[in-house]
């Protein structure tokens, strides 16, 4: 099991995330291509900190919004949308040539990662932007019951899948994540984070609201890294997920 | 002797240049990368415009300045300046590999090109953006009786180069632009444009504002893909350089 | 009956519509506030226009999408909506203010326009940016045959309204606009144009894609300053309006 | 002596500065227009704040560069920097009208500032600009030797002035700020703070880098809300200038 984290996501002189603390606990760094946010060169240098930990880099390109932090639905044509993702991958892989390393997957950021989750013809579209691309790419996506109808349309474009289960959201039966402003939507206990984490690592499945076991086949597991306890809250489920490993 | 124009330089729904026209008679499109011009949908079409027609595709990127047409100067400090040109380059590379076509070479645009040239320090750090990404990119600089100099500088980056001229701009003894609000800066007549481009293409040369013949030691001549008489201007040079080229 | 036209749709170096042959024909100028179209100095110049022909001034403020011109949905939360209405109104204020003119109204843009008109929570929304920024601004909206149910908001606000009808396009039996990608949506005829302004302009009402007669009751005609025969439709209909209230 | 301070410079989601921690202390707001930091629904946000807390509301219109904060010299035409400055006061205007309150004066921000207190042809089309939009607005530059001169080039354009100095920056014999990368440039302690300002109240000078002490006549001192020591630095400085216009 590894662990994700969304990187880069400063802007100009604005700062977010505590990237410079969280990279050394993290396998994977989706580093945000300008779009919701970053610039050039935070960009830059978030490559270079990916890299000097040794931590695999994913492009996490977004809908065009930096005052909405592209988690706002834009109405964005399919031929539009393949290009935004392609340009936003290829300046990704720009920045990391420059570098000498590469980028190795793809995760959509936000919006445009909840839309293409809740509409299959969206995620078609990010397949075939990939897939044109560079089908050597991997792209990341949701862990859900469903992900064998991902795998079907992953296979259309050559595309190798990722899936990632969330540390810290609680889930619908449906394997969905329960929305933000419901209750409990978000876990505020190391506790019960760790206990989601060690059910994904172990167990291939989790608890979701009703109290149910879902099975949930993940690769990744999503941490945060701002927050006031991000830091803490990513060691601690290193280290669960790394003694699940050791077992 | 090559052709190169800038193309590409629409931006969402606002229209520039006679890309589809023009693009038969060029060498070499100079494809706006979305920070001065263009948008990831408009340098799709304009890649897959270039690679229909067999033209040799280049980065033009530039500052990030959309309501100044990257023609305002600004103060960029040397480590943004190459994370932005790797960005943009990157950018088209993203778009040009979903195309099953490459970006060949890169020619800064606008302030950034007049900067570069006038002052050696930024012509280096752009040198380095490039060859940090990839040495194989040909930079397109303009030719100018110090080209040696030039020379010199890329072979530290192991940079190849390729010049340029102009085909209707009217050249200083000192083998630069006359500046724009100059009368008689700008060939109004094809006559002196034909007469300009023939001396470049024949003797490796052109007649200043004094009258003096300056060798200019060009590979290329940018030619303009917008204005009224546009289209039949490239077409006259195209035939120019022809027949230039058949003696 | 008065003859309303966007203008100021230009941005930066690029043009749109011909503003300066279109403005000595109509009574109002939705002039774009830099968030779908247009710059500080596009909006200068535009309302030196606009004051030069005694052209009545509205604000035309949008969603922040300039790539998309403002056509595409944004899922924008109410009190951003406030704000950016008003920032975008005050910001013509600002430059009309400079020229010893006034904004007179409010025409909200494109996916803005057409959100608020078939959902009248955002409508409701729009009126309370307009109404807490100044209640003397007009606002412009689309007449429809439930007019009514807009009017009884608009009291609730003190809002004075004017309502608009479209000379160009075929309306449906429930008075809205047909879709575009339907064919016959915008009327490609002179006489089919000069018509429904005759029918909005003498008897209040147009001819709906079914062939009935609709009871529409307009202030002002939206009549369009592009597009190849955009000059000579506008003085048509000018003369069939001037025609209709000389009667 | 009056405190001014820069306000509302977050973007989006990225937070800048402890405004809500901060206002109380100070007399003068200088809000921030959407240029080179903060969005409408943070300067809405940043009114209301001010408003409550009494606070004289500035507009601190400048550059269009986000990514560079403003910071950065940019070659804008006069025409244009007309226009640029209108727009922002005047978007700002909006948001104010909106919550029942006004803009009272402009500050420049970052290179703008910088620029026209270093070239006053601009600091003269900075005055065209705030007289032609309302000449009851009052413009607030830096407190130099040579004040006289600005206060002639004032009068022209009906401009009343209020001067400012620096509570933290180190100043040359010329009355300048030294520059930032030179050490000693910024106090570090609260001690030297405290001193200037209380040179700055009580006598209407200040010592400079050489030891000398030089006559600069303020109406407002510019404090920082940004910064680990902010909060308290901003308290000091405000016990130090109640205590001074007590005497």
């Amino acid at each position: 099991m590894k662990l994700n984290c969304d990187m880069g996501e400063a802007f100009g002189t604005w700062k977010m995330g505590m990237d410079e603390e969280i990279m050394q606990y993290v396998d994977q760094a989706n580093i945000a291509c300008g779009f919701h946010a970053s610039d050039p060169l935070t960009m830059s240098k978030t490559v270079a900190l990916a890299k000097q930990h040794n931590v695999t880099i994913g492009a996490h390109p977004a809908y065009p919004d930096l005052v909405g932090f592209g988690r706002r639905n834009m109405d964005i044509a399919p031929t539009e949308l393949k290009a935004l993702i392609q340009y936003q991958v290829g300046a990704l892989q720009g920045i990391c040539k420059a570098h000498g390393t590469q980028v190795t997957y793809v995760k959509p950021h936000g919006a445009l990662y909840n839309t293409m989750m809740a509409d299959f013809s969206v995620l078609e579209t990010v397949m075939q932007a990939v897939s044109e691309l560079d089908p050597t790419l991997v792209l990341m996506v949701m862990a859900i019951p469903e992900s064998d109808q991902v795998r079907a349309l992953a296979e259309k474009y050559q595309l190798t899948l990722w899936f990632e289960a969330f540390s810290d959201r609680l889930y619908t039966d449906e394997g969905r994540l329960t929305p933000r402003k419901q209750s409990g939507a978000v876990h505020q206990t190391f506790d019960l984070i760790e206990q989601q984490v060690l059910q994904l690592s172990e167990q291939g499945a989790l608890t979701t609201e009703s109290g149910q076991l879902l099975a949930i086949q993940a690769d990744t597991i999503c941490v945060h890294g701002d927050g006031a306890h991000a830091v803490e809250a990513v060691q601690r489920i290193r280290q669960v997920v790394d003694g699940a490993s050791a077992l």
